[in-house]
């Protein structure tokens, strides 16, 4: 608990410090105000109109929850009825880490084949097509909604022609689009990226803009495009223990990552260590596991390589494509700092 | 968003601040520490070895969560079978105000009589024997486990003698008893409490610290004395959405709680507050609800003299006994300064 | 195996033999005809029909499913949103005798007094009033629905006045209202009884026709008088597995039942029994334990009585209201022979 | 509801009649004698009995349930914790044509490839091995059982030698291995077939003996071969809605059918059928679909042909493998008559 947290050079997640110093100055400026609970207060209510404002959808109605799994869960449960399932890339964050939440509300997730992380508008179509055809369909779990992430699990993005497209098929079936966005502030800062809030706000039923992964101590503002998408939602999250008694500090938080673009800026300082970082992997004629543009960096590396990059960096571990190499994960924030990728440059 | 959310005067709930100075302290000095996710680090590995020295259970296994109905919901159902409910004061918090948290886990909340929020000894035994001896109590409900809060949602607490013997009903029974400790520390710093940290070790199969409701930010440490008692309760934790990325932030603020007995302390300044309101309020004549010794005060009011009072001073509305008459709920907290007292004495 | 089975006296229950003989004639005759699965067979659209047209109810939707408990299970969840509970009498079925399918299923059962089995109006009324009054009612189980059973677990009936006032009263908070009519027979026989189908299908919005306890092997109807009240409900039969098969089964069942009026007829036989019965336990001056009309009877014994008739006639314990006492159940059926109530009255 | 129920010659599936007329003698004879309810009477301790002998399993709990799906779905979420999954073929029964039933009780199925709808025992090991290995199985769905269908639904069987290689696999890795039976008496009358009940109680944890494909109007016969495998599954049945108040219908079908092994017989007529129609088919050119040595026989007919044989037999669509072809099935069963045969060889 003393310095020793530090040491090591730590590249293996987005998620390994505190808070943007300017939303720690927040909490520490209003500590000892006191408001109501639950969300009602003055600070989620500036929270709420800001964000608001950077979608393009004044009517939109925005519920801050605590983290990923749990946005992904409540939000999947509410927007499905029983006999339904979602659709998702077999590579999809709730088809694989987040521990059975989605079937522990008692849906299935129907799995469409990965294309580095993302959905192709025509897999999506032929499934739900042959749903539609499929004589024993009333056997059968009924798909009740998409998910997608921006950017994937994979760090890839999709461009705003793919996301329209994946938009259009949705609404022909009328299937609900909702796109998970834990890292949306590295999709958002990407210089490749196309799809803006507006461009959310207008193709989805439902997204929520992650804070967790960027920036904040913790926190998911969900985003329902369209107001009365889902009828109580308030106390369907209270049901599902995710209401936060002292909901300011989610209030707080947004309020601070959506004054003066903060979330940008966050996505921003990300993108820059892992432009960086990807430039001398490139020239050094290492293997990049999955074309991300963003901020997490995939590489395959053989098993010695990998063992002695493990012993100066702290990677995440992603997968064993074979006996002697290994898929790791390198991954920047708002916090990496300049002297950070040094030192990992000089690793590598 | 102004001052405007601090002019009036506020005894409504003991969550309606940030945190306790010396948790936000914690918080920015590690603020740019790098740690491992998922209360895998340091902090929680510290705050663990505390918590277990201050209950004397040196082999408790303790989690971290982030809210009260979150974990009741949690713990509940990751210790029922499927067929079993839980047994609760018909007024518990998990029979009325986590709008049915536990029943959306799929068990029963088996309601038995509230005693000024307590349960007796004599009911729990005999609903017990009750179930046992029903020749149809194959087609029932089984209780699989007995829920109790301390102190209650009315403020009361459990004696020792008065733990000591349901404890020894639900070993009789071989039910599991769970305290749920969502204000544990005004408990602990009451002055007629004789009911410590290791005899709740003790005598329960599981317990909680709560931190939301007494000083934290958020967050919940469930204590189970007997290491295994639930198996894979990490993967239960992710599973119901309630897993925190940034794990430190829970380790951190309850590693603070337990240094230098802060947990106590922030009980000790809400117990004075209460204290001097208790004995104005018994001065001027005011009639009680409940007799409560903690931090949440009941009093039953004239609507006429509820109307006058709440225009100056913002208190819960707990419930209309008759047609006349209100019962309020003022609460104290580690934050209620002794200008707020003041005024509060004043406005009586 | 033997003849042993049937030596006792039996009066314990309504479903200790196997069909009228009406409908095992109709198993037996298109046993080796070939038909589709699943209910979409010539056998069931018939009994639907003729179903329709005893209740007045040309568009009605109807669906057959096995057994009492699974038909309410299915329905609750089916008819509620996650957040929402379903009001019934505390001694109600789903209440008490159903080990906690609706709780499985997500759903709290809210309980209102019992009186003699029944919900009384004012108290509905009173629940939704203070339900829909209550400040932190956004923290609590929203009533969704309305379930009652006709007649009761006691045997007692709801007058068409009573009925139409809380029918009247669900309307008015636009509640559904749903009745369980396991033992329907026995209330459209009874000559106290002034409910039809036709009253059912207007003052609900979902009931069942009992088949299991009212002549038939097995099998319930489930009636929405209103097409589409819930959309997909043969999915979520399936989903429940609770989709027979050899579906026709079903069919043919009600088929039978509902053809010359079979099932007021299967009502009428145990009707006249339980007449007979009642009479003689008057005039012996035996105490009823609740005022029921129809084919259960409850009755009052001294414990030594209750062994002495035990040891001669199989009744079903009920409960002991005191140390001395024991309420038991005599039930009659459309199979009660007038030779079993003479032996009865003999015993008695 | 007249003759046309039968006109067209049919062989779409195995539960177009109704029961093996033993069956229905045995309901017929035993109909006015009394009994009690919920599977505790005489019948159904004689047809328990008589399927421990068959099993060679003498300490055999036995529970008798009504459907398939609704078997599969109770028994797998008996046997799992709430974060565990079930591994099965991608084809299995609750992968596919259950409408989600085992998500509903909170599960995910975690597929295998199907190998013609069976799961090879080195890809079993391949999935065993991976979650143990993976750093973040702590995070994801804990294979908790195995699952596969004896005949598959493509119709092809287990060797013994494979069965017990599997069984290896499951008990080296504690995972229960549970085999739905749903058509096992095609499996035991099958020539090549070398695995008998007194294997599947040797080597699996839970399995189920079909009735409903199997000559039974319905009903399921879940036999644990080690007692108390599931503590109270009488009131998990009760729970799911799904334990028949006249037990005794269930019980009286699988006494019949382990009466002068009637359950065989039942196999063997449907498996003669079979064997007559796929040396036609053979003759003839056609194309098998899978290697189904049992009573579903599955070709792939170019359309054209589809179409007009369609028109003379009514056989199941199953799937479209390409534009211009149909995979149909064609099934037998006990009460496939020679004539119905004859018909179907003319019409092919």
């Amino acid at each position: 608990m003393s310095q020793s947290v530090s040491e090591k050079l730590r590249f293996e997640s987005d998620y390994q410090e505190g808070a943007h110093p300017a939303i720690l100055r927040r909490l520490l400026e209003t500590n000892l105000l006191k408001t109501a609970g639950y969300g009602t207060d003055e600070y989620c209510a500036s929270a709420r109109e800001k964000i608001r404002a950077a979608c393009g959808a004044p009517e939109a109605e925005i519920h801050f929850l605590v983290g990923g799994t749990q946005t992904n869960a409540i939000v999947i449960s509410a927007m499905l009825r029983s006999y339904q399932g979602v659709l998702a890339a077999a590579t999809g964050h709730i088809a694989t880490h987040e521990a059975g939440a989605v079937e522990l509300g008692g849906h299935k997730v129907l799995p469409l084949p990965s294309r580095d992380g993302k959905i192709a508008t025509e897999d999506l179509q032929a499934a739900l097509e042959s749903w539609a055809r499929d004589e024993n369909r009333d056997h059968m779990v009924m798909p009740g909604m998409v998910y997608l992430s921006q950017p994937t699990e994979y760090g890839t993005l999709y461009s705003l022609r793919e996301l329209e497209a994946l938009s259009a098929v949705c609404r022909k079936f009328r299937v609900p689009l909702y796109a998970d966005g834990a890292r949306l502030a590295y999709a958002l800062a990407c210089p490749v990226n196309d799809v803006g809030l507006p461009d959310l706000a207008r193709l989805c039923d439902a997204f929520y803009i992650g804070g967790t992964k960027c920036g904040a101590l913790f926190g998911e503002a969900v985003v329902f495009p369209k107001p009365g998408t889902v009828p109580h939602f308030f106390t369907i999250t209270k049901q599902h223990g995710a209401l936060l008694a002292k909901g300011r500090i989610l209030g707080l938080q947004f309020d601070a990552l959506f004054t003066g673009r903060l979330y940008w800026e966050v996505g921003r300082t990300a993108m820059e260590a892992a432009e960086r970082i990807r430039t001398v992997l490139k020239e050094k004629g290492y293997a990049f596991a999955f074309p991300s543009p963003t901020n997490q960096i995939f590489i395959t590396l053989e098993d010695q390589r990998y063992e002695f990059l493990s012993s100066r960096v702290s990677m995440s571990f992603w997968e064993k494509p074979d006996l002697n190499h290994t898929v790791v994960r390198i991954a920047t924030s708002w916090a990496t700092s300049a002297e950070d990728v040094d030192q990992l440059i000089q690793a590598l």
